[in-house]
């Protein structure tokens, strides 16, 4: 049996709870949060549940296997640090930190302490990314060339934040996930259209180590809502709309086929279009998934899929690009220290 | 009567061809090719055309008062030339030159001269573009705060220019004809999946002096084709999708009001999604509406509205992103010289 | 203040207690249920409910003005029957009885005791369904010259009842409710794909007093789920998509015009297309909207838009095309006795 | 080589002459029509065919072996009887004859004197259509269930038809292909919104042998243009939409799966989605695989696809459904008399 204690009860807390009370070996020790009425809310849903007012409660139990926290972003690092300087494995929300150094010191501290660190970034749990990471770590598509995508939509402006901390996180992480590596620089052009100093929309341009490049549209400000991800591949290129109830992911057995010039003949080109398939996806909620996976890693000492490299290398870019947005800071490279296991 | 002759008939000349001789008050004196098949297949067509290989008879026609050029790009510049020397009229085709220096020249020599310069950029005589700079300039959008466009499909690829030349083009001269100025500054994120050498899909990022912001992704390589743009103003929010057979154009009454905050107060946003109307658009050829565009300019002496200088603003606005595009070649000023009339 | 009490507390009846515990000016003085279990659901959710086994204890309960049902469909007749009986206003859920003969009596009961009986036909209630009633009856659209709706998805097979008495039910409220009028005559092919002597496939084909036609698809087996209902009339058509999140309805300033020959001449024939307006939709829960409908015609009086009429019109219609659609019946007329108030 | 003459150069001739003359193994001897612009267009813009104004000068033509008649539909019966007591094979445009007694002649004739007698059955020779016939008899979508198909668009009424002997026409013949069986039984709901005594509008229901049901909407007046089938099998369920410029056709691996009740149990239903799969369409001209169908079968003597049979088959329901049409006839039944072949 893992024990484990939820850090914060607000927006996202109570999906938290619900999911990891259903998952087969887990059981929730505590409840923490700073605000009584928080801790009424989840007695009045489940009235066993224990439920405390201080962390440090949690922290010194020794039951207490991990600690999964969602509290404002700005408390991650020091909630995550301290949970793991009191050996309890760390799984915190996306994103992990507000800033760099602190993401890495997270992941210095859990790579010394041998505990776990896994980050939510929910999406990559999601079944039509996971579809997607298959065929690509397959090799189905071939190399990738590039991937686009737009993330746009009508609100909901945060008070605090650019639209990249808000938005471009989801997709960092899944495309991070997919090719593997993190981008080397990033350019944005960006503006806040509404609120002075508070960018709501942006263009994240990002290229890889391995040549990919990949163009991010993301925005609080649009006539209709998009959630649409273009890959193309040297094999075949695919389509991902997370606005589709049904036909989520669509593989398209398109392509060019490429002929050198003999002798001094023109290069000769010939473009492959094929079927196109929506393939089946499976039927679990993301974040049922994310939670059993992180059980999983705690149990096994197996390395989380979202772990605290991917955490950072998120944290990392957003820092970048966010001096590319503001004042025009023209590209940004995305550097990570030297940080045990990157 | 406006006698004119067409300079070309390759890909493109058959179409101009076909709508100047459809053109009230005007008359095709000539056609005119370097190849005599090309004169050919005009004759066969048009039996009582005058055709000619010479460049020059056409030039010393003193009946002639306007060359429509529609010959490989790298030509453009020296045929114009020539023409607007020997005191007639221009229509060239998109882009007007394959350099800066040569679309400046053009257009100090068209101001020189007085006589008519205009470059064939067609989409700004469609009906949804014209539909949309209609409500653009009539304030209908409100201010526009970005722009946002996706010109893709699978193919063709160009042998000789980047798919900056090949795309670009057309979202610049529609962006510069809506917003009624040219960008200051161009981004390119690019990379040449195929060929070697000859980018294939390119992110271009524009900054306005007005603050506007845009960003158009252009590829030969693409799952599905799109030709989607979407504006977002301050009063209203539009898209254009020219893939649509009927609802090419869409209205979105949506936005959002921002109320400053009250004392120490928090700002307040509240959003406004109200009626869509796809208004009916006209339903007339672009390139006879061009070809009618240029001949009154002829006539009357009117400015055109893809004039010289609007040549002249995509072409350098071009070569700034091709040298951004190249070898990473980080943000480019688009500064245009001291060109009379800009 | 209007006491109601809620007998069946199964599938739906949840859904409508939450409701009538939101609209102003309702106490709900019961649920009713006979099975303990579904008592115990309620009373942990609303600690403070009060609930009973006995049906015969609502109706003896002075202080209940009206009986919201939601039991079993076979059940309707008696429980209606027995409220009207008994004083009680009564608002029933879709459809009315399951029988003819059953929902005329209940019409004429209600007449003789002037007590409000009205049908939980919900989507006359809901936003599209409302707008396109509005544009409708103020002559938007002309006179109505045909309807074609298909409601087909994969799934739910009922145990008991055809496709006909499952779906058709919202098409016939909607389309009697558009039109002021219930078909004269229709026309079933049906097949049970699945379970034998289970149809779950249905067109229904309904001629109406005016003139106007219809056409039905209904079918729990279908690729692709469809909510789409079409109206054409003589001024502009309408298109209602249920399962667009956003642009559920769509009106089209499209249409013809006919010239009368002269004197021995053809018939001219012009085509207009203009304007499609996706018109800004209430944002209201259509259950809401039906229980404040309830209670303010039991406050005042006034006349149900989906009153005891129209339930009975529905339910004699889905008789008659039960029977057109069993052992191929046949054109069946839908006649109503001399119910008063039809 | 095969000797063709074409008879009627009106709205439809030029498209067959066009593809005749690309057809290998093709000669055209004659193009035929009375009236003498028509043949002037064929030879402007055909200098070298032979024309004449004189059916019975083609006839008289030994050299001729096969007619294809692309006249008014009135006249396509003693055209084509005259031309196969003439000794030559026919092909004639759809639909073959305006009445089920002329198309049942035309079948007797071809049987007895052994010529090909062929129909214009265009949409059979589509690739979408060709597609999904090789995918039902090859047993994909298992046995089918029931058709429902949209034909709908706005305009262009005709003069003298109704919108069932001018729409329903494409999909009698493409369902007639697809099940291999011509309906048994057909009902009508129609009506003339426009022109008196002409309707525009008519819903189309069938009935099949093998217990397959089918719905046909068609319409000369509708807000949007569809070209939409769903065809539901035991195995798979397929959706063919001809104004998709791609995924014209998607196979749907859905189902349900019927479990007998056990003892006195209920029946259990399982619901299956699989993968959707838009298939790779072959790129290929309908009329020119038509075309080339036809002289093959009059070269080898092989049985067309849309042969007599077919055409006479279209022909009787055709005739059957305007009788239901016309005063409300009611179901009608469609028997073919005793003709050879059928």
């Amino acid at each position: 049996m893992t024990n484990v204690a939820i850090i914060g009860h607000g927006y996202w807390g109570p999906n938290l709870l619900r999911n990891y009370l259903e998952v087969p070996g887990v059981s929730v020790k505590w409840v923490c949060d700073l605000r009584p009425e928080a801790l009424d809310k989840v007695r009045r849903r489940y009235p066993a549940q224990a439920t405390t007012l201080s962390y440090d409660e949690v922290l010194e139990d020794p039951a207490v296997d991990a600690a999964v926290i969602a509290t404002p972003i700005s408390t991650h690092f020091e909630l995550a640090k301290a949970a793991l300087e009191a050996g309890k494995h760390v799984f915190v929300e996306k994103p992990m930190t507000s800033s760099r150094a602190g993401a890495e010191e997270l992941v210095r501290l859990a790579h010394r302490t041998g505990l776990t660190l896994m980050v939510g970034h929910t999406f990559v749990f999601s079944p039509p990314v996971r579809k997607l990471g298959d065929l690509i770590h397959g090799g189905e598509l071939g190399d990738i060339h590039f991937i686009t995508s737009s993330r746009v939509n009508l609100g909901l402006h945060q008070k605090d934040v650019s639209v990249v901390w808000d938005l471009a996180t989801h997709d960092l992480s899944i495309l991070y996930y997919w090719l593997g590596e993190a981008a080397s620089t990033v350019y944005v052009t960006g503006r806040g259209c509404i609120v002075p100093n508070i960018p709501d929309v942006a263009f994240v341009n990002l290229r890889f180590p391995s040549g990919v490049i990949a163009n991010i549209d993301i925005a609080w400000l649009s006539p209709v809502k998009l959630r649409r991800t273009v890959i193309v591949g040297s094999q075949r290129m695919a389509l991902y709309d997370d606005t589709e109830s049904v036909e989520k992911v669509k593989v398209f057995d398109h392509g060019v086929d490429y002929k050198d010039p003999q002798t001094f003949g023109e290069f000769h080109l010939s473009y492959r279009t094929g079927d196109i398939v929506a393939p089946k996806l499976d039927n679990v909620e993301p974040l049922f998934a994310e939670a059993t996976h992180f059980v999983e890693c705690v149990t096994t000492g197996r390395r989380p899929i979202t772990d605290g490299i991917a955490g950072l290398r998120v944290v990392a870019s957003l820092e970048a690009a966010e001096k590319s947005l503001r004042n025009h800071g023209g590209v940004q490279t995305i550097e990570l220290s030297d940080v045990p296991g990157v």
